[in-house]
């Protein structure tokens, strides 16, 4: 037998002499891989081998996993209206889907009525519009709740719609006891990168704990918290800190539940996990194995004996930020890949994304081929037949330790602050996960990091793909005529005593707060009402813009393009007596601030002078702060389609205030379709996701040169 | 830490008190499955572990693997003319692909040219025509043949296809020992399966040793054959099969070589491998695992030195036989899951195919995806960072350890028999595929085997695919025009001299027959003549088709539907006095018959008198014999797009012999587009892929009733 020397050997001759230290990868984790594992790399890991469900659980929650049963195909949906959502789900149900997944829109999840006048450009926008307990029974029409269960991907306004689907359930006939299901309800991943809090901290953590409460006690079958990492993957995180992060999150939910004077093992079995499956495919197979590993030893350092509260089950989506709007059937393999990841890893349920989702809502093609190939992994590739297949890989096993080390390293690091709320009142993880994020969006613009069909191989033409087309307005009238009639036929002064009610318990602290907005719920109280009900007591958050300077440009190191891009942003400064001044905003309810977070960085760190808006601002308190600021071009910030809504209307506050000379671009993710549209409206140019930053800058540049006649 | 017996009891539980040993699945390569694998499972395996680029190369055949130099993208294609093939390979290579692969037309595979009366619907179908030195040159026109490596999937014309290369090559100012890349020359399982012969088995293994001889000698950078596993997956062999038959195959060539005198280290070291990768995900990277390791065990066997002689390097394309028609986009996942597969496996290069080839030649649009597959695994996935990941995974370890021992005790069977030439003659190999093939078609008709899209989860609706149209006339028509041109310029005498010195050649056993068709090639003596020119010493081959009885049938076992079905077969029989009579036809050149063979084991299951025509017929030549047999209804089998120019001519031709009476249906590969066309040139009935066969035989029984008037 041939010893690791003799690869050595052989590696350098075949290297042309070269150290195969060569060949060694450092990922964004700062985990170094090397080009060969063998039985040595085994010894010394931080995890024992062990057996599938069996403590610790690396390789598994169940012992039989899928050869027992498959995980389950659960596709995150929603539609605009409660309608249209209801029949797309009954058809997935028809086509081999297992569960319900609730997308909702913008409004809802921020608490609003669709009525209400912050919210024009959201309705129906990214998901389903759901103002009460009427929208929610027609969203459930024909699907029966105490067979079919439902995943609800809701944070910010997780009671009142915790309340109505609780309602819906009863009005239905099913008892709350049987209702089968997960409500996301993490609220601390919200505060790091999603921003979809309505709330403070400190009475968000509340709301936290009166759900795993009252789920503990009268919901058993029902996740009550959905630990998220998914949204910290899509805001750039590496998987090391996704890892820590969510689980240093899981941590603080118990903490909050024991203050409460609860028994770890009567609740923890309902708390459950949502990871995002990225494109790295060990390391994420791996993931999943590692975070395991390291929720066993969390709860058993709380003591928790049910092996249910020692095991981590998670649901899993593949990855919308390795989605691509160009060459987009590239997404059908890139998603491919990242489901068959997550079913290595053993996930219990996943969501494929649909190709189409860099561009649009799916369509019910798109959906089909996502939901196929789960179909497929599931029947045709007998990826089901054992358990952990990986267990014993050199290279896989060596990658869950070093994932194991460096996630626990950070998890401590957040435990040497105090915990995660006031980790995540520092600002820490963010900052963190911005970091990660600037450096990603610095080795795909210098070319380091390849995607396909993007930075490398583009198509020579375009190939046409039909697209969900959404009519925003007509969804927003229809909601607020359900809204009017609602609002007419309801009991007006019961419905008022059970908000009453609410706004006491939130204020004096007293009852639990999801008890008492499902008697509103039941009173016909709306979604916005609800919500309005405790922001009175609470207040509603508002997080400070802080931009990362110098992570960006450091990537570039002394790279002569980048530098020239420096000197002639420093030229015109120079020239004009200040630099180019650029503000980043996001409008609407859209709280994805990855990309306008990345723009602020690489903008700074190439000479512009960059402020950035509060997220949630109205298009005319945008122009107002940027004629304040002196802006010369305002950068839109854009995920969630609000944009044809949106646009139009600070380019027309900006000229009503004389101040049609600040130039307005857009970036994000928006459709080709609309392209001509924000032109017509005076969109001075517009930047899809691929976008090459100092590209872009160079382009911002021209513009405001050309505005100014020079 | 716990152990199995935790684990068993566990897994009781989960399951109701059952056994988990009813997890256990028996695949059909015969090995069984465990629902969980440990450490224990490592022990006693025929495989040591070893490292990547040292022997016996289990882990791979180069240390440094991906991680020095990822594997080649070559996309095998052809599209009927030489130009058209040139625009596609220089816009591939231009977009990624790293090596031509060509694929030819049936009828140059069969030796004929373009302008004989027996190819009429078969040139430029299914690949490109090549009549002549001048068509080669067109194809590799701007593609320097020093600089790009070149694949040609070439059996029967192997002689007159690879001089026109060299000679191309020459003509570009290339010297043969610069030319790279290989030639399929993989004779024997021609005569298995795939059936693109032409002379009998013995001088067609005279015609690879000259091969191996010639290239060894003159050609150091090519290698000589490319022993093929692939067509036998193609053909429905198991993993075992495909490996054992693969590596027989391999062994008899080197016997050949050596009995030439020639020194194993001379030539085995252009010997290269070429395999399907189908949809068993681990199983297929553990079967390229195993198939280093035998090959290395047999190379040691004939005392070879050279590691280059002892490692089996290898191609390898994705499964053709898991494309399905219908909701055809499913397919880019499919391949997606088997490309993976094959590089987990360890594979030198590899065609991915394209989503549409279950229905035509791929479009610049769905090749474009099946490139880009294989671009985002190298460059987005991570998976190129370490060699042979799944080394030491229990349960990847157990696969390769029970696919070498199941493979071996096979390529004992074959030895057994006097090694592959004989077994071939005794067809053992043949029939054992066939086996499976009706094994796993029973399988999926009875609905054991899902096929997503097909026998479960069929969408509403289809969404329509842009197919590749070729127009088959126009292209023979250029063909033949180029031919006369050809014919008219050259220098009659001097080709003329050159064709009877490889006749002399051939007949006498003297001289390199490869060396006398260079010769014959500058002179532009065309494929044709210079196969006929052998043809005239060889013979042509014609092989007896066996049909397989009880295999399908007995997959069904009691099964109370096939049992009806049976009764309804023999009441006809009684009825009419003699069952119904099926004549299963393949016309033109195309050899691929797994389908043919698997319907007439079926059909005679079922009842039904089954006659099959020889391969390669003619329509006439069908109809005479349908009549002569007094079949009832004739079943045309047809893969590669002959059908709209050969059963409208047997349809005629039935007519012309006053037998309109007798049925013709049509089965295989056969676009919606072209259903109309047949229908109303008389066919009474088409069944794509994916039919179920029962349901089919009931559609002919009362296609048959129908035409009888009962």
């Amino acid at each position: 037998m041939s010893d690791i020397d003799d690869w050595r050997a052989l590696a350098r001759r075949e290297l042309g002499d070269r150290d195969p230290a060569a060949l060694e990868s450092r990922t964004p984790e700062g985990i170094t891989t090397r080009p060969v594992y063998g039985p040595a790399d085994l010894d010394g890991l931080p995890h024992p081998g062990g057996w599938p469900g069996l403590p610790p659980f690396t390789r598994g929650p169940r012992a039989t996993m899928y050869a027992g049963r498959p995980w389950t195909i659960r596709q995150y949906a929603g539609f605009s209206t409660a309608g249209e959502s209801n029949a797309f789900y009954r058809q997935a149900l028809a086509a081999g889907q297992q569960g319900v997944s609730v997308a909702f829109d913008l409004a809802t999840h921020r608490g609003y009525d669709s009525d209400h006048p912050r919210v024009e450009g959201d309705v129906g926008k990214a998901g389903v519009a759901i103002d009460s307990v009427e929208d929610m029974k027609t969203l459930f029409d024909g699907i029966p709740l105490d067979r079919v269960s439902v995943s609800m991907t809701m944070n910010g306004a997780v009671i009142p719609v915790l309340a109505a689907f609780i309602v819906a359930g009863e009005e239905q006939g099913v008892a709350r006891a049987a209702l089968s299901g997960t409500i996301q309800n993490d609220i601390l991943k919200e505060f790091m990168v999603r921003n979809t809090y309505i709330f403070p901290p400190e009475p968000s953590m509340r709301i936290v704990a009166d759900i795993i409460d009252f789920t503990a006690r009268e919901m058993p079958k029902f996740n009550s918290v959905s630990i998220s990492g998914y949204h910290m993957h899509e805001a750039g995180a590496t998987l090391v800190q996704e890892l820590a992060f969510t689980l240093a999150d899981g941590r603080e939910y118990v903490q909050a539940a024991l203050a409460r004077g609860m028994n770890v093992d009567d609740f923890a079995g309902r708390l459950s996990f949502f990871f995002a499956i990225g494109q790295d495919f060990f390391m994420e197979a791996a993931k999943l194995r590692a975070a395991r590993f390291l929720w066993h030893r969390i709860m058993a350092g709380f003591g928790a004996k049910d092996p249910r509260s020692l095991m981590l089950r998670t649901h899993c989506q593949t990855s919308g930020v390795s989605l691509q709007a160009q060459d987009p059937w590239n997404n059908i393999v890139r998603t491919a890949y990242e489901a068959l990841a997550a079913v290595l890893g053993g996930t219990q349920s996943l969501h494929t994304n649909s190709f189409d989702e860099a561009l649009a809502l799916p369509t019910e093609f798109s959906a089909r081929i996502a939901r196929n190939t789960q179909l497929i992994l599931q029947h045709e590739t007998g990826v089901t037949r054992v358990a952990d297949p990986l267990a014993g890989s050199y290279y896989v096993e060596s990658l869950t330790g070093a994932l194991i080390e460096e996630a626990q390293a950070l998890i401590d690091e957040v435990e040497a602050l105090g915990g995660m709320t006031r980790a995540v009142i520092s600002g820490m993880p963010k900052l963190r996960i911005e970091e990660a994020a600037a450096r990603r969006q610095a080795a795909i613009d210098r070319g380091e990091t390849v995607i396909v069909g993007v930075t490398r191989f583009r198509p020579d033409r375009d190939d046409p793909v039909d697209l969900r087309e959404i009519d925003n307005a007509a969804v927003r009238r229809a909601q607020v005529e359900r809204l009017a009639t609602l609002r007419r036929q309801r009991d007006g002064a019961a419905c008022a005593a059970t908000l009453a009610a609410l706004a006491d318990g939130a204020r004096l602290g007293q009852g639990n707060l999801l008890e008492l907005a499902v008697a509103a719920a039941r009173a016909r109280a709306t979604v916005g009402e609800i919500t309005q009900a405790m922001e009175d007591a609470f207040g509603r958050h508002s997080a400070e813009v802080r931009t990362l300077v110098g992570v960006y440009g450091a990537e570039w190191g002394d790279d002569p393009e980048f530098a020239a891009l420096r000197a002639e942003v420093a030229a015109f400064a120079a020239a004009e007596g200040r630099p180019p001044r650029l503000l980043v905003a996001k409008m609407g309810q859209d709280g994805h601030d990855r990309g306008a977070r990345v723009i602020a960085t690489a903008f700074t760190d190439m000479g512009f002078a960059v402020d950035s808006e509060p997220l949630f601002q109205m298009p005319d308190e945008v122009a107002a702060a940027a004629i304040a600021q002196g802006a010369d071009v305002i950068g839109v910030s854009t995920l969630a389609a609000g944009h044809k809504t949106l646009a139009p209307q600070l380019i027309a506050a900006l000229k009503a205030r004389g101040a049609g000379n600040i130039l307005v671009v857009c970036g994000g993710v928006i459709p080709e379709q609309d392209h001509d549209f924000l032109r017509r409206a005076g969109v001075r140019a517009i930047f899809g996701p691929g976008t090459n930053i100092p590209e872009a800058a160079r382009e911002v540049l021209r513009l405001i040169r050309g505005e100014r006649g020079n």
